[in-house]
């Protein structure tokens, strides 16, 4: 996640960057509807077009409306937020095959063409790699933080060594790394299955020397919400996947406050 | 995965599809060292670009050689297979920072400036979404077979019906779609736990009218032996998972003989 200062607007923008698969999409669902429940104003930008997640897992639909006096997008209203995704302007299952310079485009509109109005935070959920919308968005928009999510697998520990770098080159200041699906509870038994293996996210965090910001377990809750378009923070706050999200939207707030 | 002939080269080149972490760069690895193991002459592309996770998986280290004559890359040979990756290109943790003419250009160094020799099937490791790698192989290469990989959760199965349609728009023929991490063993109590859904992968594959090939279990045996570089397939062919990954490369195999 990113946080930005637009030249006129004062908007943070987080972001969050890693692997694809990781969780990071579900986790800026999260976020964004615990830090709207804060009291900030939050908008969500989900700039992974090919594989818009958004809508689906805050149970947004219609048409985004054009306002006819500005041709401005207005952001569909939801959970106390705001959010525009490609996939609100699409029938479901319909593929954007586009190369780049599309992709740029979208994303240009999505930051400066849509009515976002006064907003505290504008999260950004971002695709998975180093491309296209990753460049256009730090030569576009002054991020001022994101946040690394990763698993526990030292596979996906090499994407985040890549993207870490990535946003150091570009200067972009990280608020620290989460590690998702840390560790499995066995609905019968109760025993914590580390799936995905162990430790590998604060050993990456402090080898890379960057915020470890703790774990989040894999519990089939947060997908059964996502599927059903409520979030777990807000469905079953109370539960220890409720509990590990709100922990982090604290910091991730936090860090924004002090920013 | 896909099938193609080059011009001259008689080369097959499967290619796995689907949303990002859903194990699409596991199973290929896994796919293309048990096709290795029958007899087969198999190539392997790793064109996930900002993410190449097929060296770590397959252990590979070392630069690829130039010949100097042809000017040719040569291709790295473990396990039977020959590969080719942009991690073997780079120190380990660099990011590759660029926008999407430079990915079709390295696509179309690795297809056409290696030296793959003669080969039975060149097996291409997609990255996500449906962007410049994508529409960069289906123009350049007649691609004869994509595998589908999808987990059974709704959201994971919303960008599966989108790879889909893209296949099916630019004319590529599918070989079906595979239901990866099904369910989790506990190894306490041995239930079985459909973590992220159950049915979801049967049900779409239905759907979309397209062959179901069945399920992989999400297994830690698959994560711990891709993270040791040795593929489960061949570390452990009995498990049920290394017996699952075989019949789906049984399955693929026949694809390409009968097709």
């Amino acid at each position: 996640m990113t946080v930005r200062q637009f030249p006129t607007l004062k908007i943070h923008s987080p972001y969050q960057a890693a692997r694809g698969g990781v969780g990071k999409s579900t986790l800026t669902a999260n976020l964004a509807v615990a830090l709207a429940a804060k009291g900030l104003r939050v908008g969500l930008l989900d700039a992974d077009i090919y594989g818009p997640n958004i809508p689906g897992m805050l149970g947004l639909s219609g048409r985004p409306e054009i306002d006819e006096a500005s041709g401005k997008i207005q952001p569909v209203a939801a959970h106390g937020l705001k959010a525009i995704s490609m996939g609100l302007l699409l029938d479901p299952g319909t593929p954007v095959i586009w190369r780049g310079p599309m992709l740029a485009k979208m994303i240009h509109q999505f930051l400066f063409n849509v009515d976002w109005g006064q907003l505290d935070l504008l999260l950004l959920d971002l695709p998975p790699g180093t491309g296209d919308v990753q460049i256009t968005l730090t030569q576009m928009a002054p991020l001022t933080g994101a946040l690394i999510v990763t698993t526990p697998s030292a596979i996906a520990l090499e994407d985040v060594r890549r993207g870490v770098e990535m946003f150091r080159q570009t200067e972009v200041p990280l608020i620290g790394l989460v590690e998702n699906m840390s560790y499995f509870s066995c609905d019968k038994c109760g025993s914590a299955e580390a799936i995905f293996g162990e430790g590998g996210g604060e050993t990456t965090a402090r080898h890379l020397e960057i915020p470890y910001l703790g774990q989040v377990p894999l519990d089939p809750l947060i997908r059964l919400q996502a599927d059903a378009g409520e979030p777990v923070v807000q469905a079953h706050p109370d539960a220890a996947s409720g509990q590990a999200l709100l922990r982090l939207a604290g910091d991730v707030g936090n860090y924004f406050q002090s920013a």
